[in-house]
């Protein structure tokens, strides 16, 4: 039985996920999910990632939305702002509010996210083993400009305007934001700066994380956003060494289609490490030391050579996870190229 | 303005403050609410006749069953029995849990219940000042004995049987209960044999308390439990003291009605302290030293000179609070009887 280890974000990863266990539907998959966009609200330990991926392959997922439960409500909100607790630009249900309790009950019970993700997967069943990426707090904050939030949103410009309080040229109105105000809150329509997995320099893989990545016979990158989602998880030491370690091809697919993100705004956080937002550039940011093979858009086909001069064996495949039987193909394709390149 | 200091448990507490605004609805009402009976559920804190007393005033209790939100969902609840998550006999709804979501979340920030209970009450507008007794951690616990869980509930022949572990006459079958188990789950259908409220004797009075007591113009005991609702809250040290040393009029409404109680199960822990369920018997058990007067029903007008004997001033009158008419005129019939024991 093959064993597969996944990087996983939220909704990209999730749906490629419910392709690649219809693909290889006895599989071993082990998904190392990202927990950089965890966040408290309401004093409950709030995991998007980790959910969107249980409650997708659990079948409890919001399908339209890709995130949140399916038959979702919102009494418990409704009645958090009647009280004037914040925030109100985070949709919680009140389905989606049972795990977080569950799940807040547990930590402070002692158990580590890790036990706590593993309880909470019993009633979902999955069929993948999710671990986060490390027990210990990681949170992604964005370094944004305030100024930018006073003129139109999304035009980019920023500082220098020479209103707001200090004038050095943006220095001191640079504010970090945790990701998820800066992705739902503000749309990510300020430019990001930088972006900083907090706490993840001193953070230790969960339990399991390396061994699934040293036993696993390929390891995969889904199309999900490579700084805020897969970066994250390089990000906690050890796992990135693990990976260039194991000895068995390492096989990513794309989540920027025709240099657009397929889901999301990848593009946003990309300019923030100095990355361009095509096909290419990823792969060349993940590098030939960790990648040996890559997937891209059929109509990205003319970047392959690129990135293959940059050392890494890649295919032109239609990447647009159009329902299940697409989303199992173009877990195929990854795994026929993880044959090829491990030949 | 008169200031009205009240001692309120749970539904009998809250119905009768009720007519007690509508009886005078400009006098200046604090109510030292019993907290002895709050359990932590799902890693929250709950406080029943906090809640019950807030929800009656500010218009949003189930008006039929007496607790808890009108026009609830049990969506959270369903999800939490589907994570196999207990317990499942304490029936929070979901606008009920956003109350139980907002008072954990300020208490892990450091605020007091007191200060929590207030930033609640400022949507509830209940009408009156509502301080928890403390802000210390007090539980009333049940002791039982478990033998009597094998048997038909309530026949409270107990112990002695020869079954189960040790076979000591009952002494190591004994096993305390959270209050709200004893109440709720096993609803009082076992005797109890003692009632402590745990933690009672080191607890110190909420700011307000004490000087809301020393600034009251008369104090009165609703119709609430008087062993875990009043009696629980003057288990805090220095509340009947100051009750005592108030010097002004105290007066109480029975709670039993032609030898029942007229809501709830009181007789059950009235047996524990060795307090008949009698109007009359309840009135001793206070005494004289904290009670100037004594409201009894119509039906118990017989055993007025009982408590009269006892140094306590009585007077029988209607006291079934059926609807909000009714209830004003047990309150304004417990202020003349104030004002009687005061002239």
């Amino acid at each position: 039985m093959e064993r597969i280890v996944v990087l996983a974000g939220g909704i990209g990863g999730a749906r490629f996920l419910r392709g690649l266990k219809a693909a290889v539907p006895d599989a071993d998959v082990t998904v190392v999910g990202n927990t950089g966009d965890d966040i408290h609200l309401f004093g409950l330990k709030v995991c998007p990632d980790l959910d969107t991926v249980m409650y997708t392959l659990g079948g409890g997922i919001n399908e339209e939305q890709g995130w949140g439960r399916a038959d979702e409500s919102f009494t418990v909100k409704e009645e958090l702002a009647a009280y004037g607790v914040g925030p109100e630009w985070f949709g919680l249900g009140d389905r989606d509010f049972a795990t977080h309790i569950v799940r807040t009950q547990m930590m402070s019970a002692g158990y580590p996210l890790s036990a706590v993700t593993e309880a909470l997967c019993a009633r979902w069943q999955p069929g993948v083993r999710l671990l986060p990426m490390t027990d210990d707090r990681v949170e992604t904050h964005v370094l944004i400009d305030t100024a930018e939030l006073d003129e139109s949103p999304g035009n980019g410009a920023g500082g220098g305007s020479g209103h707001g309080p200090g004038g050095g040229p943006g220095g001191d109105r640079r504010k970090a934001v945790h990701f998820q105000e800066y992705w739902v809150r503000l749309r990510a329509s300020v430019e990001a700066h930088a972006v900083v997995p907090v706490g993840a320099e001193s953070a230790k893989p969960a339990p399991g994380v390396l061994d699934a990545i040293a036993d696993a016979d390929v390891i995969l990158f889904p199309p999900s956003n490579p700084v805020v989602s897969v970066g994250t998880i390089l990000a906690v030491p050890g796992i990135r060494e693990a990976i260039a370690d194991a000895g068995v091809p390492v096989v990513g697919l794309s989540p920027i289609v025709g240099d657009a993100p397929v889901h999301g705004m990848a593009d946003k956080v990309l300019s923030a490490i100095g990355v361009e937002s095509t096909a290419a550039a990823v792969a060349q940011h993940y590098g030939s030391g960790l990648l040996d093979g890559w997937l891209v858009d059929t109509v990205d086909a003319g970047s392959a050579q690129a990135v293959e001069d940059a050392g890494i064996r890649c295919r032109a495949v239609p990447l647009m996870m159009n329902g299940t039987e697409a989303t199992a193909q173009m877990a195929r394709e990854a795994l026929a190229l993880a044959e090829e390149v491990g030949a």
